[in-house]
Parts: C-alpha cells; structure tokens; sequence
C-alpha cells in the first residue's frame, strides 16, 4: 500500500480534473529510484523498484527542465543525456534478478540540427507533467495524437514519438507508467486468493475488490496497476499461458485448493501483467510458479520475459520482470514422466532453443536451463499444457500439479 | 436469468463432480431451439436464440445416440444428417438480423469408408454429454487430446478433431458451449452499470459481481458466458475497438455521466465476448452501440462480425451475432466534421472496402453502409478512435460521445 501515498497525501492533485497553472516547486530532491549496485542482494532490488509517483516526479520533471532553461538564458547549449537502450549495454546477474543496463549513455545537446528533437523531448516531458498532476493517462498513439498540435514540433509518424517517449522513460529511470504513458494493450486476468485495493476516482471511496467472488469470470488487469494495493494470505501465485487452462482452474475453484492466486498470462505477458504480478509478489514476498507450454517459446519467449525481461526494452526491465519467478511446468522431463502426446519441434523451435543456448545470458547463467534445452531438442518434441487432458480432463487438478507443487525445489530456476 | 434454470432445477447435475453411469432417459423431446422461419420478426429470433442447456440436451444426445444403436440393432445402416455449412448455405434478411443457413444437409451413413468418422462423431457427442452431465468444459485443443485415449478412433490432427465438433454442434442446432467445448481464448472485458449473477460452483452460492467497483480494473468475460445472469439499469452498452479506449473511459468513470455498460472488444471480438453482449442486450432489451477505427476493418471485421456474423461460421450465428447493435463512429463523416488526423487508406484497406461493396450480403443490404464506404473509398484516408485527442485527451469524453449520443438516430445501420 505504500505506493499509494503520495496520491493520497495530494489528493487535490492526484484526482483533480481542473488544470491549474503550475506553482514553482523547490529545487528538486533527487528521487529514490537510483539502481542498486550490481551486486545487491535481492530485496534492495526490489525496494528500488518501487515507482516514483505523484509530487516527486513532478518536482523531477521541473528541475530538469528548469535546467534547460537556465543554460539557455546564461546563452549555453542546454544537454540532456539518456541511457543507451541495447542489449549491448546490458548485464545479467542473478543477485539483481534482471538484465540490467551498464550505464552508457548518449546525449542530446541544443543544436540546429537537434532542435526538433530537443524541443519534442520538452514537449513530451510537459504532457507526462500533466498526466501525473491530473492523474491521467495517455497511450501511446494518443501521445502522437497529442503532438498534431505542437505545430513545427508535431510527430510525422508514431515510431518517432514512440521513441522521445522511451528517451523520457529511461532520462527519469522510471517506468513508462509512472509517467502516465500506458500501453494500448490489456492483459492478464487473475482469480482466487487475492483482494485488489483500488479506488473510486471521483469519491476517493477504497474499493476492495474481492478475486474470490468472480465465480467463472476473472478481474481483468487494468492498464497501469502502479497505485493499486494488495490484500492476499496466498501460498503462491499461479501464472498460467493459456486461456483454456486459466479457465479450467477458475470453473474448478482450484485456487481454494491450492490457496493460490491464479493468473492468466495469455501468452507472453504484457507490461502491465508482468508489473501486476512482481508488485504483488514483492509486496506480499510470495512466491511465483510459471506453467506453460513445454516448447522452446513458452521457455524463452513467455518464461524468460517474465522472469527477467528482454533485450530490447532493457531499460524497462527493473520494473517488469518477476525475478522471483521459477518454473513448474512443463518440463522436457515431464513429457517422458507424464508420457505426454507430443508434437515434433519445429525447424523454428530448434532454432529458438540453440539460439537461446549460445547468446541467452539467462540461459547461459542456469545449467539447468541448458540442460532442460538439450534434452528437449535431443527428444526432437514438444507437448502443451492441455496434453495432460490425455489422462482425463481434470487430470492437471487431481495429479499433475498437486505432484509437482509437492517439490518446488525441483522447479528449474 | 431464464437461461439458468435448467442448472438450478438439476444441482445435483450441475453442480456434481462425480460422474455416475448414466440413468436410461425417457424418449427425448424435441428441445425448443428450432429456427425460426426466415421473415419472422426479430423478437422471435431472440426467443428461439435461447440455449438448451442441461437435461433437455442430454435427452436429445441420449436420442440420438439410441436412434444408431436402434439402427445397428436392427441390421440398417445408420445415418446422421448434419446442415451444410458454407457462404452458399446461406441468406440475410434483417427481420432475422444473422446469417441464416438454408437448409441444405449431408449425411454421414456408416459404411466401411466412413467407420472411422463416424465413431469419433459418437464419441464426440459422449464426451459432449459427460461434459453437460458434470458441468465441465473442455476446448477444442482439450478435447483432441481426450481423443487420444479413444484407441482406433483417436483424432491424428486437431483440424479433424475441430471438424467433427462442428458437425456435432450444427447436428444438434445448438452453440458449441452449450455442449461444453469452449474456445481457447477469452477476451472482453467489462465496466459500468451492470451486476453480472454468477454461482460458487462449490457452495452454490449467488455471486453478484458489481460492474460498477473495479476502479481501474474490470470484469473479463469467462470464455462460457452460458449460465450468466445479469442485473442492470443501463441506457445503453458501448462496445469499444481499442484497449486504450476502454482505458480512458474506464479511468474516468464515463459509465457514471453516461449511465451505460463499457465493454472492450480487443479488437475482432471472440465468441464468449459476443455472446456475452448479445445476452445481455437481449435479456434487458438495452441498445447496443459500438465505437471502433474508422476504417474498413472496423466497419466490415468488427463491427459487422459484431452485428450479424460471419459467413464461414454461419451455423454459429444465431447465437453470436447481436442483431441490435448500432454504429456510432468514427464514420468517414466523423473525419471531416471533427477534422480528425488521418493516415491514407493502404491497398489492403481499398481491397476491403471494395469486396464488401460487391460481396458482403450485409453492406449491400444497407444504403447507408454503401455511401458510407464510398465515401471513404473517395476520400482516401482512414482515422483511428485515439485521433480524437487532437484536441486534447478527454475531448471524446466531453464532447465527441456526448454529441453523438445526442443523435442515435444518425447511427448507421
């Protein structure tokens, strides 16, 4: 509940609609979002993760651009400087729990030919300033919609403000939500063992949203999740890849059983899944077990993003991974153990599986991992979630994961 | 709530777990789903839209069933007769308002060619009854691999298992999910003036699911949306294309000034997500209007699909389609009268516009639709729904919906 503070100790500003000019803030207290040392243990990860909202990232957001605008009336070419957005600039180490960038960086100084640039970097720190003061939110492509009346400063295309945006995001080494940039995406439903915390905008009444009475339906995750709160007594969070199994554990109250919290990732997770689930972990220090297909792309693409996040968006990943995550299932091991039907792999599952094997520092870093691709490339199959109905449709309820969850140590990392 | 009965009269069915042998049935009764006759009015088609569910569709499987066991028994070549679905089998009138099949049927006779075929069609229809007897569902992946244990009759390939569940849909004239094959995927999520009656499946409990207490969140449409009940006092239902959208108007609680229900399509909706809208517009009789891109995907994949179905599932729309729905924007008139930003229409977009000018049985039922397309073909450019925020974020809140709403007549068909 924390992260909720500075909305409710500003309420006037958090959920106001009315946009009154902006008072001068003091001088800017450097916020608490600084990367921990590479070596950190895990936890002042996690603390660090924690958003920079409301009052603090306004008054951010005013020192910065109060900066510019000092050097430009002492008459010297204001700079800004971002961090490089590379795999190039990245490190993986699991006392860190996520790929995290080395610190090049790149700078953006006031020239003839940056101004369009400079000047759309300003423009798009301005809209993020009302977003947070109004507590509002934009996507995206509204952003770009936004830009069409910035005059000589408007975006021609979404790729170039798409781009600014994430230039913004990583200056203030916050995430994009916290500055009021959402995905256009949803994603990610969730049931069982939980109670969400959230609020009416208009009356500030506490809503108490109760995921244990939504019967066959599910909470669905709103876009940007960094204000809500968290009441749960549950043994552990169940992501789940498919719809169809979600669905099946949700119809047969399986969370009651478990005493979980059951999630729906629908594939790869979206940003705002993947942050609803490490904030509820962290925030309630439980733990999160990962059940997917078993082929080279639940592994890599689904597991792995969630786990640690990606490459290209390295920048993000601080916020957006579940370092705490392991994994259930499905294992090669479990295709021979549970004699699975299968399917053949793919030319392009092989090449998933050796590509993640010589350049996925993830995978690179756990044996286990290697191991697990090895074997599962040496059986030349794969086998989904749902081919454990072979054995009867409520086989996965009855056998399969009461099974596995009986050794989570056995779980790969 | 007249589609729970049949659960809350049989719990002991519903709601069981354990699957006992099968008590003989009495000589099945028609159930009520016939179609109704091509020019009835539409009121009728919604009456006869009504699901059979529980006993009577046990009887009926139970019927069918002994009619080829009678058959066998008697030394005849029993025969299953199942409605041709194709584009061709089809027709259009408005007072219907979906697809209709015409009537054309194929048969199936055991013979030593089709013995194999055959078997899997009555051990489809087994499954489907063990699934209505005990209240489960299965998807279609799900139930390839159940096939698995069938011995001789197991399915090779998903595709012939998917082929043969439709036979045993249309062959009864009832939807997939009533039968207990659900999709695998869910989507649609909802917010706003509703109350969603759902039951603990272990207790048997009332749940009443309050639309109207998500905060930021909302209710996702369970992928069967069958047994639902629902309570509300909306104006209207606003069906919206983007996430984004949704979001935005989620946030700031337009539900409330507007007195309606807000359900996000995520693009092209899936079944449970119309099925979901089409129940609820039915059962409170409450105008359905929808807002998406102002572009041929929208106008002929969403909200077409939307309205009246499509053409290579024709069997399938008497149930998902909702014949009320109205379009309320963008319109290609939209785009000159709010002076929206556009971008060209793409060869794919003038392609489908043109098809659907020649082809689609709907757009050349309506004038409107016609002109409509036309004009947009002449203009050249298409406009996204976010295109809106030109003139600032919460301009579609303020001004654009209420506008609009002011004018439902002006909707096009």
């Amino acid at each position: 509940m924390s992260e909720k503070k500075p909305d409710r100790e500003q309420p006037e500003l958090a959920f106001g609609s009315a946009r009154p000019p902006l008072p001068p803030l003091p001088a800017a207290q450097k916020a608490a979002a600084k990367k921990p040392a590479a070596a950190a243990p895990r936890r002042a990860a996690r603390q660090a993760a924690r958003p920079v909202g409301g009052e603090p990232l306004l008054k951010r957001i005013a020192k910065e651009a109060g900066d510019v605008r000092t050097s430009i009336l002492k008459g010297r070419k204001p700079t800004l400087r971002f961090p490089v957005r590379s795999l190039q600039n990245v490190t993986y180490q699991p006392g860190v729990g996520y790929f995290e960038l080395k610190g090049r960086e790149k700078e953006r100084t006031l020239t003839v030919s940056t101004v369009k640039t400079f000047a759309q970097t300003l423009k798009m720190m301005s809209l993020s300033q009302e977003l947070v003061r109004t507590d509002d939110i934009a996507t995206k492509r509204e952003a770009y919609y936004v830009s069409k009346n910035w005059a000589e400063a408007r975006f021609k295309e979404q790729p170039e403000s798409d781009a600014v945006m994430e230039d913004v995001e990583a200056f203030f080494g916050v995430n994009r939500e916290q500055l009021g940039f959402v995905p256009e995406e949803k994603g990610g439903d969730v049931a069982g063992r939980l109670v969400v915390i959230d609020q009416d905008r208009d009356t500030g009444e506490t809503l108490r949203i109760d995921c244990t009475r939504f019967g066959s339906g599910a909470y669905s995750i709103p876009i940007s999740v960094e204000t809500l709160g968290f009441e749960t007594d549950a043994d552990f969070i169940l992501c789940i890849e498919t719809a169809g199994m979600f669905q099946r554990l949700v119809k047969h109250n399986y969370w009651k059983q478990a005493n979980c919290v059951l999630v729906s990732l629908g594939g790869v997770p979206t940003r705002a899944c993947r942050r609803f689930v490490r904030r509820l972990a962290d925030e309630k220090d439980i733990p999160v077990y990962v059940f997917v297909d078993g082929d080279p792309y639940g592994f890599s693409n689904i597991y792995r993003t969630l786990k640690v996040g990606s490459g290209n968006a390295a920048h993000l990943n601080e916020f957006f991974c579940v370092p705490q995550a392991r994994f259930l299932g499905i294992t090669p091991q479990d295709i021979i153990d549970y004699e699975l039907p299968t399917h053949p792999l793919k030319d392009v599952d092989i090449k998933r599986a050796k590509d993640a094997l010589k350049n996925d520092p993830f995978i690179l870093h756990h044996k286990p991992w290697q191991l697990a691709m090895h074997q599962m490339i040496k059986m030349g199959v794969r086998a989904e979630q749902q081919a454990l109905a072979k054995h009867g449709l409520n086989y996965v309820i009855d056998e399969y994961l009461p099974r596995k969850l009986g050794d989570v140590k056995a779980f790969l990392p």
